[in-house]
């Protein structure tokens, strides 16, 4: 038989991972508590009407969708082939199709969530009868894509979305750059963390006179990041006149220039007001507000980190304010691990309008890379074994069964190897099981009341009783 | 536009019950940690291989496919009906198939997962190399079954599994009762937990001389429970002879009529005894020595609870010895909310054979219809915010950030109302979402430093500075 194996795209989390997800999980999880977030959880499949035309052409075809049971399916296959069914035997219909995969696709009814973000959406708008705004939601749930497998890149992977719904004030933006500070203060991650604001590009493409082409000249200078200055090369060879792109680079140099922070916010104040572009201004008036109050509570060398970055542009479809894209420190690793906005409509799509909302997602695949990488995941774990007991026969056994009893009752997490196999196999467990403490139970200390204990850390060994064994791990 | 919707027989959780479900997976998360079991997750997605064939047609029949993506799809669609593409158009092949739900089943090569016992064998399987047994897992996830939804049944719904593999130990047959015992303990719930042994149903067949209609008569005596003696009549339908039926029935007249606990044990070793029915009596051996050790370690009123069900025969399929299912007391509600067993070869369908295993599975959905049922859940939750700051103006607000800081220094869930808006609106938020305290400070209170605070529960009011607030919560 052949060794059973998992679909492409997809993994098994041993637990020696997942006690390090959990580790990340759990430490967003109780951030957005802190901030006020609550849990909701939506289903897994989501009907194909929710989520087709939400993703873009690509997305549509990235979905998992799930074949229909019996005979709709058998309905649905004649229907789309062109064919029916007569005595038995399958002939032509009027129509016969040639089938391609657009058409194949409407085979399904469901499909699995491609995201959190439209899920949630429809959950505001089927419960707004029932939600209180502003309504902040966290959700930790996986997301499926059928997407080309690579390095860090799955099918089936965790978002960490947490959202305010039904309130356009800016504190719920410096509450989120306080929280995912917190967040990554609390992993020991160093991070940078880059605004900007939708209405600051909308500004820049009326400075450069480019208004019309709004979403290619933005698609073009958010690659600066990556590309440099290989950015006016490409405005020219997409059209843009010789001129704009002159501008384009002169403002840039500018800016570059500028000292960060508050230099380069007033200098992008300065080249707007002088132009009097009244969408750049408010733009940038959101940015300062944000920037103010943040580093109030950001501790200073921190707050230095969140930076302004005129040529962040992601989630283009949705975003109308602030924008946000959170990068690690110290680490050659450069994709964001964080990033989030400012929606103006996203329930728009359902038909509830005017609802505008902020959020923020964290990429625990690649936060996961980043904490390995700098050696900052924890040594132990609250989650694992911290107490073995040796079995040495039945008679031992049954005594330890009391001495666990205790050690449970206390709250740390023990067990009783559960046979009498030779020593050496029973430490080897406790060895790769990352238990801390082996305790050995024979018949002297049975007698005594003194049990042998061996940290496994450092080898060290000593004699207790069982409460005084307690009372040092706690 | 329609009111978005859920496809059938899935579910939303709001924040309110999704504080309780997070309750009882906490409950039950920290219980397995406790007795030394570790996290794994497994994909959502299983290749269909791995799956089928596993639960019988019926669970083939009732599991969510996966629609192959682009050109495999059509190819799948045309090999099915036997057509194929001749200069752009559909013609038929040399043989058309009239199509059948189980030919257009095979239009998938993957599926979501049915339950966590069958990925958890593939798992085992896959990874025995890595794994040091005894291996004791365990893995709370979402299964999906495309079964006509009722009340109670979910096509999506949480299963919370505990396993040890590699071990034949009686030793984790006690420690999972023990387990069992400690969460419905936590959880506030009284609970019966019925034990029965594979063998002791072997050594009944036995006994009944109908050895060789097992699982038939197993089937039939399962539903004692349920029909009670309207079983005699059902195994006469089922052609059993009247002498096999008497002897049935002056069986369970016997141990029914037998003292609980040690007299039901006593009596079935006597009958088992007189026949020398060897399978009968290691069965029966085996679930006294579990109730002697189990009988040292849980409270007496709780011991008495563990019951011996001589016609409890759960998931045949696999259980190989021990089996347990455990009801709820002083509730109407029926159906079993945790239920498990041995099974000696589970991974002998990957090609993995003699691995013996025992395991248990906690039924979330049913325990909190029970925790609602009996009003056991816990008044207040870590998870919620605890702290809301009312928003009375940007000067005010602002104030209130250097306050919100302290009490999320200490860990206190709370959050800032993200704009001025009536106090109505601001209290009614705080309703909604269970606040505990709410804290209003205006222009007298930032001049003393002494914040007016509201506790939500009394509608009592004090005067406190922030640190003396805190300590009062903490």
């Amino acid at each position: 038989m052949n060794k059973p194996s998992i679909p492409k795209g997809t993994r098994d989390f041993s637990p020696s991972v997942m006690v390090r997800r959990n580790y990340i999980f759990d430490t967003i999880k109780s951030c957005f508590k802190k901030y006020g977030f609550l849990p909701i959880e939506t289903p897994a499949m989501e009907k194909l009407s929710t989520l087709t035309g939400k993703y873009g052409d690509e997305g549509d075809q990235l979905m998992f969708k799930i074949l229909p049971r019996g005979e709709k399916l058998i309905q649905r296959v004649h229907s789309l082939i062109g064919t029916k069914v007569i005595e038995g035997q399958v002939v032509p219909s009027k129509e016969i199709n040639t089938l391609n995969p657009a058409l194949v696709g409407r085979m399904a009814d469901e499909a699995l969530r491609y995201d959190l973000t439209i899920p949630f959406a429809r959950y505001v708008v089927q419960h707004r009868n029932d939600i209180t705004f502003p309504f902040k939601r966290y959700q930790i749930q996986p997301v499926w894509r059928a997407d080309r497998p690579q390095k860090g890149r799955y099918r089936e992977f965790y978002q960490c979305d947490a959202d305010v719904v039904g309130s356009d004030s800016l504190l719920n933006e410096v509450d989120l750059l306080l929280l995912i500070d917190e967040v990554f203060n609390q992993l020991g991650v160093q991070v940078q963390i880059l605004v900007n604001n939708r209405k600051v590009l909308k500004g820049l493409a009326e400075l450069f006179e480019v208004g019309d082409r709004f979403l290619e000249i933005v698609t073009i200078i958010d690659k600066k990041d990556k590309i440099g200055d290989r950015i006016y090369i490409e405005l020219v060879e997409n059209g843009f006149g010789e001129t704009v792109v002159s501008n384009i680079r002169q403002f840039f140099n500018q800016v570059d220039l500028a000292p960060l922070g508050k230099g380069k916010i007033e200098k992008i104040k300065e080249i707007f007001s002088e132009k009097n572009i009244e969408t750049g201004l408010k733009g940038i008036a959101e940015i300062e507000e944000i920037f103010n109050m943040c580093a109030n509570f950001i501790p200073a060398e921190r707050a230095e980190s969140i930076e302004i970055d005129m040529s962040l542009a992601r989630g283009l479809n949705y975003y109308t304010g602030a924008i946000f894209e959170v990068r690690a420190k110290g680490t050659d690793f450069k994709p964001s691990i964080c990033g989030g906005g400012r929606y103006d409509d996203l329930t728009g799509m359902f038909g509830m309008e005017e609802v505008s909302g902020v959020g923020i997602s964290f990429g625990a695949d690649r936060i996961y890379d980043v904490l390995e990488e700098l050696d900052l995941f924890p040594e132990t774990s609250s989650d694992t074994t911290r107490l073995l007991f040796v079995n040495f026969g039945s008679t031992e056994a049954k005594y330890c069964l009391g001495l666990l009893k205790k050690a449970r009752e206390a709250n740390i997490n023990s067990e009783l190897y559960p046979s009498a196999a030779k020593m050496k196999k029973q430490m080897s467990y406790a060895h790769s099981k990352g238990v801390e403490y082996v305790v050995m139970v024979g018949s002297n200390e049975m007698e005594s009341g003194k049990i042998r204990i061996k940290e496994m850390s450092s080898g060290e060994q000593s004699n207790l009783t069982i409460d005084e064994l307690i009372n040092q791990i706690k």
